[in-house]
């Protein structure tokens, strides 16, 4: 394996040599870092792999990173493709199955750079809403990029309110085909990924009406580029909609069809069937047609939208140690500015939520496996359970990662703004996950008409065990609990066992207050749909909580099981206590509110939060280390593993080629500007 | 003045007819539009003379910016340089003086697309750390661009810290010169606006010594760049730092001096002279360097950061009554997302912010130059204040605005990710802003500094008159008052009395906690520094508390002022209401902590707010119209005043070349990748 220095540095000159503020951090580590990474990439045979992929990557000049700054859009489209089809190639040579380990470490180093991503999410709708047949056929061709598709969704006018989208899919049953049609501008596909430039196929997603009768929207797959020269087809207007907040390199596009015709067979049929008359069968629920989204937003999680927030850590930690700014004591020297309590008050609980979501999606992809091939049978009894908390967690991570990750970047003070600092990138990104795949307040809004429906059940057998059982996740809504926290000291706060109750505590509090505000509006005679959104506000915190209950189970959970690992389990406990004080401390008014916590108990808790500052602090760089992101993949003049933060920031800049051409605004305005044309006006 | 449709609007075939989801919303106004923009822009004629110029600048090509959302970096440099040139040549061939009203005005309408600024900035700085003859001579030569110079205090490895900044100027006797220079690799300015390609001249913050003694960092006029051809004068070398997460048309630079040599006049001398014998003479306290920084920063809250906030309301607040999503009830068609609760819950508080803090910056306005010419005159008794004023309300601006800007792009889902939504810009703009001119926390510590001093000071002489007053912004922490809030329902809480009562208390009780635990530390054995970083978590929250006290205060003064305007009082105390028990909600637990308010009083205060929010929702689009962005200056395609949406969201997306352009990745790699080239490998 080396050491880690071979294997995450860059390779420049400077990674001869680790900065001595941070080889310091890494001098007589309390834990192995080593074992800590094997069980985050859950055994040593994945870190192994995974570092032989990753060295394979990196010792490939096309997939460099590094240029990417100072590319143009269109330039970082092409690379991205370039990219893309290089790791085809390589995957193809070296035998890298579609779904295999190695393509996910591959996509890992490569940072989201490449292109076609859209095509592995409408796979995922093949696969989920398509027959046998249908899989069989439309699977090898887009394994085989026969076809490159995309999953077309959201239109100009709709992307929430599925129910509302205006593409229409109309069954000619003469024909035996289905007319796909744009019928107005706001009905234009909007958005969807790879679809400006790229792809030849769609799945689009559209109201399907035979005989007359609507029937909802289904899945369609919609031919739209030519095969031969990739023209659009008859009917077909596409385009890319524009620059964008990030993820430029990605041409997300716009799609008009004008009574474009596909054979019947292109309807994905799962669920739901046009039989050659125009008969419609029905084979699943209507909540069928979203199985494809919710495959997408529990892959999204651990590999989407985490990694963000776990590499702001790295790079805002490692630059904290290097940058030394004002004086702890006059006559000492400058401190790291990692020493500042306000500084690890911003960086250490983020560094405790990239662990605790890490836990969290593990065990949802434990679960999401378990119940998602019962559903695939059309054994549907697990799907709300997990919808519910699929969206949830969809919702909880986008948040706090894209919180926590300017957080990170504001932390790195001014060269937190530069792009080199390759944190600007992060935030895009990470930003953009809160909105795409479900935008947040709607997904917590349906968790919390799960959890109202929840209460309801639980309630109306009190005492007694529920008819049906509750689900699961939300089990602990019906346990009876002491109402006043039993906490009496600071050291009290760091039992896991007390944060845990207290966190099911006020989730459950909220869930019921927000269930008796509008069942107490619906008595006074208002409306249930009127009550409803006049109680949404209080319904969201109520979902906030549950979700952030859920991660602070989960993360207690897995350092409990870790007992085989007495030094790991330490400072992860610690990291697990952290994020459950944040979030009380944060949150310390719904602790307040009806006295479960007292202002003295919520001070104890500031204090068990503040004393694990600085020790955590200790292991932070050990921590981030852990993550085993390499230099390459961080693509940070501040973030590297050797430290040398400003010799890189110094020559990266140097090679911005605009700064060696010429300036031709000079002679155009500034020279003009200065040579007095006042005079001569 | 026209219809505001004439004014406002782009003037493209769209804006013939309004749409009538946004017409109903200006119908029957329960107040007078105009009068309330009257009053923002203090007065009548204000608003007159601005539309003037408004019209002058939206006249005129060249100050087009629709354009800007397709240019590479360079060309949005040379297009904001072009701007600047040409807004020069207007202002001087109109007769705009440099500081007159219509440059302010033409400046607002330009949205901060045009280079040079930090001439500005450098000009403050000569102006308040100048002599006499150097403002007459420097002032001069700068207001005639003779020389084009930049503000150069941060360096690679130091921003926050002044006293630890590297550059060096050591006077030369013999030749009565200064020789300014870079001794190390960290010591490179770096982040200096407009440096990169464009200035002649810096105003160079470097740490003076004569004839062997250090004295601090002083500023010195330095040039950088031949006046003849622009070349880097002997032993310069300057660039640009490369892509940032945002202004990207400024060329942000670096700037190494190797041994320059300056007259000894070129340092800035207003506080401090070297003699020609090298004798130093310090004629202000070491605080005076900080002068021109501090002017800056005044300027900055009203120009610089709040318009972001208050366009990104204006733009989320229209797109919010056009886009249709999801229905209320079953049977009602989609309704505009502005009746979502949890959607007047994000927009209408940062419409809240936006004229809180207009009457706040208005306010501080009057303090600085009630205080500022004495402070020329080397009266310093009010700096204090002033410092820890602007400081707390730079901090409270740039942290509330970026916030504020974030929430309303994202309140606009999948489309607030589109650059062509203005909003994207608009964030980045704002979170900008919470780094340069001092980094919030750091803003925010001092403040609580200023807090701990006053507090202690009032201490010392509890009960009887301190002996030296309290500077008037904190004389509140020495007022008794009661330790529950007499609030008994809902209502209560819209009575400005209490509100303000309730964030004095708590901003005091704060205050009070942590001096108190910085003291129990100290007597505890603790060393004082150790003690104030151990607590600098707790006077963070403190000096928060503190800013938006001073906040609450201001916008309830201003409201009250209006008594002579009775309709438009009304609708601004609804929002004063609104952003008193926002923050209160917020931050219910600092409310809570002492039973200050108990859980029943905090549901009164949310039930106050809730219901606060379909009031002001009401008049939600005429208080954005009132702030009077014209379309040209939001250039956004969500946020024009006809509400047309989706048509310019279409349109513009097809204006973007390179939908017109070919594909270059297709015929390298896409049709390679679909050609099966597995079977040629
Ligand atoms: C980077 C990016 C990539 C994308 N990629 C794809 C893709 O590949 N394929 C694809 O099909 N789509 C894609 N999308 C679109 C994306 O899925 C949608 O934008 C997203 O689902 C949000 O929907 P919306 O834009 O309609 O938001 P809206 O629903 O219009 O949201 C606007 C506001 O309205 C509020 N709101 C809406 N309904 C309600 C309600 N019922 N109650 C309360 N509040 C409500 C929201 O909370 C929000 O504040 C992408 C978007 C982005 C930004
Ligand atoms: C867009 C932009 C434009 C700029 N324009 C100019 C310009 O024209 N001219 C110019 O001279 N400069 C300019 N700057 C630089 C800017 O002024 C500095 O970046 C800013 O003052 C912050 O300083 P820093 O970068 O050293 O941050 P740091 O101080 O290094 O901040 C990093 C972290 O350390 C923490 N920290 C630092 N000291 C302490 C302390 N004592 N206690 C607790 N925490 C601490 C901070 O809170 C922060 O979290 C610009 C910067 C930007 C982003």
């Amino acid at each position: 394996m080396g050491s880690p220095m071979h294997r995450v540095s860059l390779g420049d000159h400077w990674s001869w040599q680790v900065h001595p503020d941070i080889d310091s951090e890494r001098h007589s580590p309390s834990f192995s870092v080593e074992r800590l990474t094997n069980i985050l990439d859950g055994g040593l045979p994945n870190t192994v792999l995974r570092r032989k992929v990753e060295s394979i990557i990196q010792s490939d000049p096309v997939f460099n990173l590094k240029k990417l700054y100072f590319m143009t859009r269109e330039e970082l489209y092409e690379d991205a493709i370039q990219k893309r089809f290089h790791l085809e190639k390589l995957a193809w040579s070296l035998g890298w199955s579609e779904d295999g380990p190695e393509r996910i470490y591959a996509n890992r180093v490569l940072d989201g750079n490449v292109n076609l991503s859209l095509h592995g999410v409408a796979m995922n709708a093949i696969r989920s809403l398509g027959s046998d047949e249908q899989i069989a056929k439309w699977g090898q061709l887009c394994k085989n990029f026969q076809i490159i598709t995309t999953y077309a969704q959201t239109e100009l006018g709709h992307g929430t309110y599925l129910q509302g989208l205006e593409t229409e899919a109309t069954y000619d049953e003469a024909r035996q085909e289905l007319v796909i049609h744009s019928p107005t501008m706001t009905s234009t596909k909007w958005w969807p990924g790879d679809l400006g430039w790229s792809v030849t196929h769609a799945v689009v997603l559209a109201q399907l009406t035979c005989l007359g009768v609507r029937h909802g929207m289904h899945a369609f797959i919609v031919p739209i580029r030519s095969l031969e020269d990739h023209t659009p087809l008859p009917g077909i207007t596409v385009g890319d909609i524009g620059p964008k907040m990030g993820l430029e390199h990605i041409d997300n596009g716009f799609l008009q069809l004008n009574h474009v015709r596909v054979p019947r067979e292109n309807m994905l049929s799962r669920f739901a069937e046009v039989l050659p008359d125009g008969t419609y069968q029905r084979l699943g629920t209507p909540q069928s047609n979203y199985l494809g989204m919710l495959v997408t937003r529990v892959q999204l999680l651990c590999k989407g939208i985490l990694p963000s927030l776990q590499k702001a850590c790295i790079i805002a930690t490692r630059y904290s140690v290097i940058r030394h700014q004002s004086r702890l004591r006059p006559s000492d020297p400058e401190a790291k500015i990692l020493e500042y309590q306000t500084q690890q008050q911003k960086l250490l609980p983020q560094l405790a939520v990239s662990y605790a979501f890490h836990f969290t999606a593990t065990s949802l992809s434990e679960f999401f496996h378990s119940s998602y091939s019962a559903i695939l049978k059309r054994d549907f009894s697990l799907l709300p359970e997990l919808h519910a908390l699929s969206t949830g967690m969809k919702a909880t991570f986008a948040d706090f990662c894209a919180q926590g990750a300017e957080i990170c970047r504001r932390a790195c003070g001014g060269h937190g703004y530069s792009k080199l600092s390759g944190l600007p990138t992060l935030v895009a990104r990470a930003t953009a996950s809160c909105t795409y795949e479900g935008e947040n307040t709607v997904l917590y809004l349906q968790v919390a008409r799960f959890l109202m429906k929840s209460y309801l059940q639980a309630q109306a057998s009190p005492g007694a065990t529920p008819q049906k059982p509750l689900p699961q996740s939300v089990m602990y809504i019906a346990t009876q609990r002491p109402a006043r926290c039993s906490a009496q000291t600071a050291a009290d706060f760091r039992c896991p066992d007390v944060y845990t109750t207290a966190w099911a505590y006020v989730s459950t509090r909220l869930i019921r207050d927000a269930a008796h505000r509008t069942q107490t509006l619906m008595k006074s005679g208002v409306d249930q749909h009127d009550a409803w959104n006049q109680t949404t506000v209080i319904h969201l915190q109520a979902a906030k909580a549950h979700c952030y209950f859920i991660t602070v189970k989960n993360f207690k959970e897995a350092v409990e099981k870790l007992d085989k690992e007495p030094e790991i389990q330490r400072v992860l406990q610690r990291l697990c206590d952290l994020y459950a004080l944040h979030g009380v401390l944060t949150n310390s008014g719904d602790f307040l509110h009806d006295g479960f916590l007292s202002g003295a108990q919520v001070d104890m808790a500031r204090e068990a939060f503040l004393d694990l500052l600085p020790l955590i602090r200790k292991d932070a760089i050990l921590l981030t280390d852990a993550f085993d992101f390499s230099d390459h993949c961080l693509n940070s003049a501040l973030g590297c593993y050797d430290g040398h933060v400003y010799e890189r920031l110094f020559e990266w800049a140097q090679k911005y080629p605009a700064n060696t051409q010429e300036n031709p605004a000079y002679k155009k305005y500034i020279r003009p500007l200065m040579l007095g044309w006042r005079h001569k006006m």
